[in-house]
């Protein structure tokens, strides 16, 4: 990996503060050359399986060599281990709290615990101190094994999997974005694999539903497979997630209709 | 156009999901130069007037050869049509559904239908997978009728403009900012031609205004030329909006006090 | 100072108008190798302490010759005067309305008026019209007394600082931040010089602390230095803010328990 520019950052500060932008100077100071783009930083303070999702739904639309600066860190100041994660496209930087579980489950990643820390930092904000200066160190193609070493044990969450029989799939919403939609843990393969060109019935909330949509048409709430490739509920030009008041977690089931 | 590496962003996406940042991974995979602006992620869902009012204050102000990139797109998945509008200035890239309508008002344009589309694109998410590699594309030098073709007719809406008679002017508000100011569409050659040096009342929601102020000075709410040059009606230190329940469509009459 | 490149912004603009973006293409047209960093937008409307200590929290964090652009305005329009401020290593650009009076109390200063300003500008929009195309010529190397003249008169509060005997230490809350942590305007150097190994007590909203914290550890309230080395009062997972109802303004008291 040479040449990296860009640093992608995905955190829970919001932008009131001034949080994200001293982040970004610390980085400039050490690499003028970067480019920054942000994922969001409005993941819910703390809230490290929304990070994790966040991350899993941005990653991989990066050009090879992004740097993948996340810091989601309630422990901050505590015992957890600040890490880098090396896949065969990109580096990750954050806390080892599993807010890298869906990169865990999706590329094979060597985990760094990065041990090249000043002496002197702060009890509060190691995204200044400690994740931010190690993202611009590697923008400068300095290897992981030069600021850390390996480990092998690190959090990991399984992100949330479907249960399939043969006779159906139970699974939950995952995520809820701006437009109400509701992102459930189902993908667009497990989904044709089951149906195997049966009719099924989509259940959710106590709504029924017979068909995938392929635009957002109609009145009424539709399922249609969205831009992770995981099956989404929606209602077109409104909020699915405030008419029928879908929570993530919420299960969603598909019935396969046998013998129609 | 050539050396152009400017791409502003201006959608309802909202900042909290990852569609922003992933719109401009796609882009820096195509063109790794590219310098993102953003205009706004905070317009309303599906909103195409307010989306439209928003990119004609802000698209002049950048520098020549600049690329405006659109994506407000309740019709995603539908017929709509992806287009590339082209100025003596400026390319805008985005759906067929009227968004441009203040641009097609102002600008001498060129419309072309996008037809270079990958293969698999998803169903909901045009703006990874048509309008800024369209956008990202542009930014290398490649001509619009590389891409699509030129259309003669496309959606477009008439910008609100205000009735002017002899003795008075109705106009409407379009537009609220943070401040509370209610930006009217009378513009200011509009206003002073009408006027012609003769005394006016301005009425707007039962309130009288007799003279239009230079800065944001006082303690009641003004009538001031604003940076768009619409004139506004706002309460200085304080917010007109919330102050005398303003609306978008409410209705401000400004009538000559002749012969006085 | 040459080479400079990077502008941060902080305003109270919110981000759902066009306005930063605005400024900032207003920027690229004069400069077009800027690279820009948020500090933040959402400072309240017209809130020029909270700008001021967002500044504060955030401008030595950036590399040497950076330009910090500050538009918290609300008396645009009126005589107020548009400055220029010089540090050793950084330039001010924004509005003589008190919004830089951290750096005049931690930095040597020079203070310039602005006076080269277009024959024709809006009563609305300095920000675009005056302060981005001063900043941006800064950009250029070009001399602050190439575009005013330095002034010795300018406007500057005292930043809140604590009140310290011998017994106690009476200091205030000057900030919340997103997460509910109550920032104080008590330094770690005060802090330590005051309780000179001493057993002490922190009072605030008839809570009482005995103790300070390294990390965010625990189920109660916490007293931790934060990243502005400031006293800050925490609930680690939870926001302090809202569980003691607190303000900014409120009161913080520590006590020496002398002869323990």
């Amino acid at each position: 990996m040479k040449g990296q520019k860009i640093i992608t950052l995905l955190t829970d500060f919001g932008v009131a503060d001034s949080y994200v932008g001293v982040m970004k100077g610390v980085m400039l100071g050490i690499n003028p050359e970067l480019k920054f783009v942000d994922i969001t930083h409005a993941v819910p303070a703390g809230d490290i399986k929304k990070g994790a999702f966040r991350l899993f739904t941005a990653y991989k639309f990066f050009p090879k060599s992004t740097i993948h600066l996340v810091v989601i860190d309630p422990g901050v100041g505590s015992k957890r281990k600040p890490i880098i994660v090396e896949t065969k496209d990109y580096y990750f930087v954050g806390p080892d709290n599993g807010v890298f579980s869906w990169i865990y489950d999706r590329e094979e990643c060597k985990v760094y615990e990065i041990q090249e820390i000043p002496a002197e930092i702060s009890n509060t904000f190691h995204g200044r101190d400690i994740f931010a200066p190690t993202a611009a160190k590697l923008s400068l193609e300095v290897k992981p094994i030069k600021l850390g070493r390996e480990i092998k044990k690190y959090i990991s969450f399984k992100p949330p999997t479907p249960y399939i029989s043969q006779t159906q799939i139970k699974g939950e919403i995952i995520d809820i974005d701006k437009f109400g939609n509701l992102i459930t843990n189902i993908s667009k393969s497990q989904f044709y694999k089951f149906i195997n060109n049966k009719q099924f019935e989509i259940k959710i909330k106590g709504h029924k539903i017979y068909e995938v949509k392929t635009s957002y048409e109609g009145e009424n709430i539709i399922a249609i497979f969205g831009s992770t490739n995981f099956l989404e509920i929606s209602l077109p030009r409104g909020n699915c997630a405030s008419l029928i008041k879908a929570d993530i977690g919420n299960k969603i089931t598909i019935t396969k209709q046998c013998g129609k």
